[in-house]
């Protein structure tokens, strides 16, 4: 995958995925060191190019840098000449020329990750693009829930919330598939796409149903702002039909994990009694994002990239 | 110390006090090498939680830890997922899953570095919490003072200001009271607290009596919005009042020191020529901040410690 | 240089030019390795002090410290004590006291960098002051006009635009001029600064005329914001007169390169052909960059800096 882009998991085949995951299993174990820092890409540098605010991804990404020794230069839409209305992609073209080995895009306009990457030598890894996309979410979710459960392939995973509106669910539909799991959704029927059948993906408008026998419950974040729409439900409406608790996961098998994106709202997509502590492996799934991005680092740059980009 | 959280002076005894400022001696002596980073913390993963804005501390405590060739992953509150309402305690439970060997905390509610220490595994450094405690701040003083004395035993220190809302006045009454000094205190009336002589310190209203045999003179910091209320004087009459200058500096011993934590309203705590040079030592206690920081991030993070917590 | 300040072109001899480019001819060839790094600078501190956001300058500044092994430490306006009133002069003595080994500015007022200098014991490298100077811009466009056309000596270039409120036009003037060049400068009568002629500069009003024969055409980028005002063109009237396309560019020789220091307003100062592709060399400009600070870096924090500047 050297000097490859990393945009989607659409783009992906079941091989990259698994030597993705791999891969993170061997960065697990740096993290377990007494110095957890290795030389791998001394030299290197990565840029965070983040145009939306961003704590654990941002964060986990450059944890992930560090620990592998390369250099990580951190711009945000703020402090930068965007400001000044440089276009977004000369911004990029011109970061581009200081030869990075890795860049790193956020954006809430789904694609820009993928126009970036068309004009740019140096590989780009999506860390979220609009409603599109989120790449490393959900290889730290499939490694979480191979962890947990020993395999992929036969497991039953269940979606729930704003199914249209999430990259998060958008990665992990495509990447459990890919993986030989039966991935179900559900949601108000605002929040489920019309096309989802297409993806080999069950729809319900019931938890109950989505839960029976399912394996994997993964509650999505709710924007609040957007839950005020005329299509959408109330909050309150939301949680008491969607929001988990222990007594609706009791739809689920009895060895059922919880998973979430995070920031939770707790009180809306999870009880709070839920969000701290097992079945749900929230911090779990945090904690393997910076082994997974590690892996994902060393498997795009870890040796010269741009000439691997023309040949890719 | 290792692995234990640092929230206040007040949770320390004078050992623990004195092997840090032994230690901060010592680190010292690295700010003057040819090479000023030793690879003490290499592998360590230091991060500084923000939530107020901040100049000198967030600076200091970053080249600090890189100085000891720790990795230092910054956040502020503007930079962060915090804009999209996640609360601080998520935030720093993400943050910790990332496995961090400490956690520097700043925020405007007294109170809250204590919060966030409670629920996280990675020890947690108090870098000022409203009018509670700035730790660090009170044992760069307190070095400085050492070495401008050659002790702090028998010493009279005097502090001027707004005692009441300043953490930096808290943590140096405990610090110096526990070292052997006489700490006393002055200001108009609605800046005293009430329960000072609880904290075994003389308070004063006049600066003549506060600083008659003082061997060091600490001015704290006016905040100006403040000081337009109801209850607390102008500008122009705090500074007559309690304001120092060199002719109102006659009053303390000849040999007496000046401090101040920064940043000076120059003509209101301090005149500007006693604000730029000898017997004031500000610039002192900021160069003194760099190898105190080193101290205290080697003290509690040199060698593991999340196990180390547990059992402390 | 050791030590020294680098505040502007102006204060350089042909001598210090010719090493300074000289010596980013060797930091290019780093950048070329398998580990872009090298520990020249390892255990420096280097201070990005910027009171104007930026994209570019500060990135490149941070990748070029980074790749000498240097710590950098960012401080922008918005996350500092700044917003405490604090003054500039206070902040810079503060850092300073940290013992950094260069500090660099920038800031919308002319002659900041100098104030600054004049406080700190730290070299101050100015990286763009209001209208002033930024000799590192200027640098970088030497270095790569020298690598187009193998010499300076004997050049004609024409800047193109605002050269009345351009900084890099001032610091390319004296800089082309320094290395035996013949400058032009070129704009609406109101961008023209009328002492122009006492910087040994020609100057024009018609395109045609200033392009005739010149083997390098600057053109600046125009603040969108500053064109409406009274006294200056629309941007539709600049455009059509002085913005280069492909059919202007005929005036000049036939082997004439196009530079600009970016962000490119296209369609303005330049049309969008010319702004992406030969014979434009903004990207090629962007990359010297990072190899010219890494030679400035060098040669002014390469060894104990704060004695030297005491001497210089």
């Amino acid at each position: 995958m050297i000097g490859r882009d990393l945009l989607g998991i659409e783009d992906l085949d079941r091989a990259d995925i698994e030597r993705i995951l791999e891969t993170a299993e061997r960065m697990q174990e740096i993290g377990e060191r007494e110095v957890k820092k290795v030389p791998t890409l001394r030299g290197r540098t990565i840029v965070n190019l983040f145009f939306e605010p961003s704590t654990r991804t941002k964060a986990s990404f450059e944890i992930a840098g560090k620990r592998l020794s390369a250099d990580v230069v951190n711009f945000t839409a703020s402090s930068s000449s965007l400001s000044k209305h440089e276009s977004i992609l000369d911004t990029a073209k011109t970061l581009d020329a200081m030869d990075p080995d890795a860049v790193i895009v956020r954006h809430r306009v789904a694609g820009v990750p993928k126009r970036i990457a068309d004009v740019l030598e140096a590989p780009v890894i999506n860390a979220g693009d609009g409603a599109h996309e989120h790449p490393t979410q959900a290889l730290l979710d499939m490694l979480t829930v191979y962890q947990e459960k020993g395999r992929i392939d036969g497991l039953t995973v269940a979606i729930i919330g704003d199914i249209a509106h999430s990259r998060v669910a958008r990665s992990n539909v495509y990447g459990f598939s890919k993986l030989g799991a039966e991935v179900r959704v559900a949601g108000p029927p605002p929040m489920i796409p019309r096309d989802v059948a297409t993806l080999g993906v069950k729809s319900y408008h019931s938890l109950r149903e989505a839960l029976d026998g399912a394996d994997v419950v993964m509650a999505l974040r709710i924007q609040l702002e957007r839950s005020t729409g005329a299509h959408f439900p109330s909050v309150r409406e939301y949680s008491s039909t969607f929001g988990l608790d222990r007594s609706k996961l009791r739809y689920a098998k009895d060895d059922a994990i919880v998973m979430h994106p995070g920031p939770v709202n707790r009180g809306v997509e999870l009880s709070p009694e839920l969000a701290d502590r097992r079945p749900s492996v929230i911090l779990d799934q945090v904690r393997n994002g910076v082994a997974l991005r590690m892996a994902v680092l060393y498997l795009i740059s870890g040796r010269p990239g741009p000439t691997a980009k023309e040949d890719a």
